[in-house]
């Protein structure tokens, strides 16, 4: 399936069956969070893979009881780190020094302009929120790499996020949850979505063509 | 080319060599944005398409000279939405009732829940963040479809907003820039970049593997 098809086909899915995800499939959609863009490539964020349908069980409520929590086979946690600290631009830096083979002095330069934007934020909250945003590429990446595969995803910000990140213990981790990606197969009997024709802006009103200067 | 495959390929790419990318390769990665999700299928934001150079060499100062700015084939600029209003609900609606064949009135509660949503932000400021990180997710499938398609590409924060909406003219289109997009051609010899590994945090550091409950 090209990726024109694989969006063509995806829709957020509301109901699941409680199917399996086999984990080869998981494992490709994973590895494409893990290649996705980010500022930097600082990727200022964690993924939380949870399976266990009795864990997923204690989430749905503070999801107000979506039933893809559930029947999903396998719910993503996109958590952007707050704060996003100096300390991660030095685990970067060496991170980069190590995959590159270069002296960590060679990126004294880099090292201090990725520090400057994290220091430089007008507020915390804009520093999150810029976390957040490179959180949202990456599942970005994690849509379409489910579609690719044909395994049903549903994005999801309808969640108490200081509620779950209570239940999951995500704060004393740093972590702070942005969005919720269910992945699955379609209860295409008992999801009325399902075979809704999907609704885009058509291109005229989404793009703008600039004329010449 | 496979999904992991193509984001191995790509990169930030900080140079190009100015060759022109193909209407129907850019079409598909404008129709896969088009395609893109967001929340509620909102898609709050405009993406700007601009391939003129002179208003590329325009746009190249508010941008720190960066210089896939000009070596590019086409700029787009994601712009959210903002402010983001009860009107575009409606407008969202009335496509969806006219792609679904349904009358309006069936989407009474439906429509009532977006408001809600795009009313119920704590400030001005979070529902702008709210708008950018729909684009964000556009972001990341153009850069997908970008990479599917062979094309390079450079994602860009690296610019002055409030300079760039006011060479556009965005403010008065109710239009706040968040990203940029070069597309392009990388020029291997001129990017120090083309041949560096690439960095990623390993998986057992992006991923936190849930334990049962």
């Amino acid at each position: 399936m090209n990726l024109i098809d694989a969006l063509n086909w995806r829709y957020a899915t509301k109901r699941m069956n409680g199917k399996q995800v086999p984990q080869a499939q998981l494992d490709r959609i994973l590895e494409a969070v893990r290649l996705a863009p980010s500022s930097y490539g600082l990727q200022p964020y964690s993924v939380l893979v949870i399976e266990d349908r009795a864990l997923r069980e204690r989430i749905s409520p503070v999801a107000f009881g979506q039933p893809q929590i559930t029947e999903s086979s396998h719910l993503l946690v996109f958590a952007a780190w707050e704060p996003v600290e100096e300390a991660h631009v030095d685990d970067l830096i060496e991170l980069t020094a190590e995959t590159r083979d270069l002296p960590a002095e060679a990126l004294t330069a880099y090292a201090g302009a990725i520090k400057e934007t994290v220091n430089g934020f007008a507020s915390d909250q804009d520093k999150f929120q810029w976390a957040a945003k490179q959180a949202y590429l990456a599942l970005g990446t994690a849509l379409a790499a489910a579609a690719m595969e044909g395994i049903d995803a549903s994005p999801m910000e309808g969640f108490d996020p200081a509620a779950l990140d209570d239940l999951l213990g995500l704060r004393e981790q740093n972590l702070r949850s942005v969005a919720l990606m269910a992945l699955g197969y379609r209860d295409s009997e008992a999801d009325r979505y399902a075979d809704l024709a999907k609704v885009r802006w058509p291109r005229e009103k989404l793009f703008i063509q600039m004329p010449p200067a």
